[in-house]
């Protein structure tokens, strides 16, 4: 039998601890599986002290975790330490740069460094193994990496953020509020004090751009995703997208379009009949379009020390086995730079959901200006206002209106210059929502 | 640049049409994630004459498989004939005692002759793969084998025959009969002419038995599967399923108990949340419990020549980056024999279904009954018969009256005693429905 491989971790949290005891516990059926067997033989974390609840005896405390990874006794190297610096990024600098194998659930030093870090585990002949990095246990990056090697991906876009998708779904379901739902978020432990990451869009934008490059062979760039979050969507959107046959999820969209790669994240209406829309609560879920075939769709949980900690086994059993993976699917040299696609000129159709001052000629009006711009209208709903009072103001006006539009699909830009003059002519109050709409 | 991967193909059907035009057309893609290119060098298929669409100039023409799966110029043979034994059968020994790699989609093979297979694969230093034979491109084999190879697997479950589905959703949603859906599916040819092997289970039982080897170590074995078809539901079920909050699937199961693994195929009533209740139509879908991590679910396209080719293309490029996985993800010594688990042990909800010939009277008998068993009633619902008019009958007597019962988890053989005592009783007409409820 060979040698077992010896891993060192750097990072005992939640999910080190878990790993740790994983490969204790499945150490039988790991070595049954990978032909030898799988040991830890060095650890570091912040403090030594904290307990745990897993056996460390027997195995290395090193000092730093430059010195796990310089350890020449450590076959495979596994950060979970998190964050997109250092310690974490001269650590797996060292590891790769001594031809070792690396395991990391850290999607945001991917997102930044991941082209250098691959180029160097190329050049080292190790590998670079993150599967938890994107949507924890749910296998996407080894889907899009070898399940789907033949296949050309058009389209892969999915539910990347628990957080947002347990607030959403709670809006939906208890007609509330963004703001009361954050703040249960945040008393259950569902969302940091700070959400801005989570609710704003941008740890759904690093894994999406993880997931893109795997899928259209670009460079990992976090700054190529056009990122927008969930704090301006009302139960009024949602109340009228269970009305009009569409759930709001916030999804990142990777797509090959005539004008290149579109990298976005940004709350979007989906048809209620797709895999995705289905998905609540944390769950997370992807769903991958390859050419000529249906979609697959992946759903399980995004995050949890065991659900993370499954993945991170996964990739070091890959390790142990010997099966040494291109980190992106492809060698850097032929990855592709990608830039911000402009989102003026993204194509779909959208939800448009106005306040009418008066709205005999409030229609008239907006069905005028989209016309102007060449967008044709799929429906459209007047809506009662939200107490259900139409009630005259004490100016003798009456309350506005709400009017909700599903175009056909259109120009980005012409959605915004047909609501500009629609706002020159003053017959709306206030700023016009406008969604995304995601045909599956 | 390493040599190209030569691939030898025996069948060439709608799936080896699109498997010869997906390896030219991605060749590009493929040769930089393999590291090589891949080249097919070898076909053979039963009638040379065909038009198949795709280019097969400088490619050789075989007289038979095995000259394909022995042609030292072929380093990859690739099984796309179908069928239990031969020609398959000996052409696959040929390849695999060869030394080569080979890739099928032959599910009934691998449930009949896997554990050998495998064996040879092993001991001469080959390989086995078959993503395309479950679920087509949906990557569960992948998933099980390597996605979550150190996770400890509870239960899998799944929508395996998109037949099956694809009735069930019909009659569910146009409460239509059995019989009726069954035509028409044979009408667009989603059904064979003779539909016993999709409709009695058979196909299902095939493919769970490779998902539970995969998942339990078990040895793959068709005969340890119980299987019950889908033509004895009535629209009633699927009614009354809707109103309890349930969805009648096929499923297959393969499930780790006190007493042993629990392999079985039959109809089942699922919650309406879960994922696998979702999924309508034509498509496939399972659902994998890990210990401590929520379910992943993998929803996709089970069938289809497109959908099978992606898979098989990316069996093939596992082959020519040099991944050597075991076929069954253990060594085939440590896999573990398995029997077929008797139902009558079986624990579980159920659903029962009766006529009652008079209400008042037959309620308290049957709740005596499963008490009697131990059993205890969750819910139990009177219906008025289909065509809502309890009206009475030539005799006198009032027409039968459905009653329609969910128990808590109890055991089988204990439902059946209590129904045997129901019917001793003559309180009912006709034979009970009974249908296992399975938990998300």
């Amino acid at each position: 039998m060979v040698a077992p491989l010896r891993v060192g971790i750097a990072g005992l949290g939640t999910v080190g601890a878990e790993v740790v005891r994983l490969i204790e516990t499945q150490s039988r059926a790991l070595s049954a599986r990978c032909g030898r067997g799988i040991r830890v033989v060095s650890v570091t974390a912040r403090s030594k002290a904290k307990k745990r609840g897993v056996d460390l005896r027997g195995i290395t405390w090193a000092k730093d975790p430059l010195a796990v990874a310089g350890d020449p006794d450590v076959d495979c190297f596994v950060e979970l330490m998190g964050g997109d610096g250092e310690p974490a990024l001269s650590a797996i600098q060292a590891a790769l740069c001594a031809g070792k194998a690396v395991v990391t659930a850290n999607k945001a030093l991917l997102a930044k460094h991941g082209v250098s870090l691959a180029a160097l585990a190329e050049a080292h002949g190790g590998t670079l193994n993150y599967e938890a990095a994107v949507g924890a246990a749910i296998p996407v990056v080894k889907t899009l990496r070898e399940g789907l090697a033949g296949t050309e991906i058009n389209r892969v876009y999915g539910i990347l953020n628990g957080t947002c998708n347990y607030i959403l779904t709670r809006m939906e379901q208890e007609a509330l509020s963004f703001e009361d739902c954050l703040k249960d978020a945040q008393r259950l432990g569902y969302a940091e004090a700070n959400p801005s990451f989570d609710v704003d869009g941008h740890d759904t934008a690093q894994k999406l751009a993880i997931l893109a490059s795997l899928a259209f062979g670009t460079k990992v760039a976090q700054s190529a995703v056009n990122v927008e979050g969930i704090s301006s969507i009302a139960p009024a959107d949602l109340r009228a997208a269970e009305e009009l046959g569409y759930r709001v999820k916030l999804l990142g969209v990777a797509v090959r379009t005539a004008k290149g790669i579109e990298q976005r994240v940004h709350p979007t209406m989906i048809p209620k009949s797709s895999s995705i829309a289905q998905v609540m609560g944390v769950t997370n879920a992807v769903t991958i379009d390859g050419e000529g075939i249906p979609p697959i769709t992946l759903v399980g949980p995004g995050a949890g020390g065991a659900a993370t900690a499954s993945a991170v086994v996964a990739d070091i059993a890959d390790v142990a086995r010997g099966v040494r993976s291109l980190p992106f699917g492809r060698p850097v040299d032929k990855l592709q730079p990608v830039s911000k696609a402009p989102m003026e000129r993204h194509e779909g159709g959208y939800y448009i959901r106005l306040m009418a001052r008066d709205l005999a000629g409030t229609a008239a009006t907006i069905a005028t200006r989209l016309a102007e711009q060449k967008i044709s209208i799929e429906s459209i709903v007047q809506r009662h206002p939200d107490d259900a009072v139409v009630a005259a103001s004490p100016r003798g006006k009456s309350a506005p209106v709400p009017v909700i539009l599903i175009t056909y699909a259109t120009h980005e830009d012409a959605v915004y210059r047909a609501l500009k003059a629609v706002q020159r002519d003053k017959v709306i109050t206030g700023r016009p929502q406008v969604i995304r709409i995601e045909k599956n």
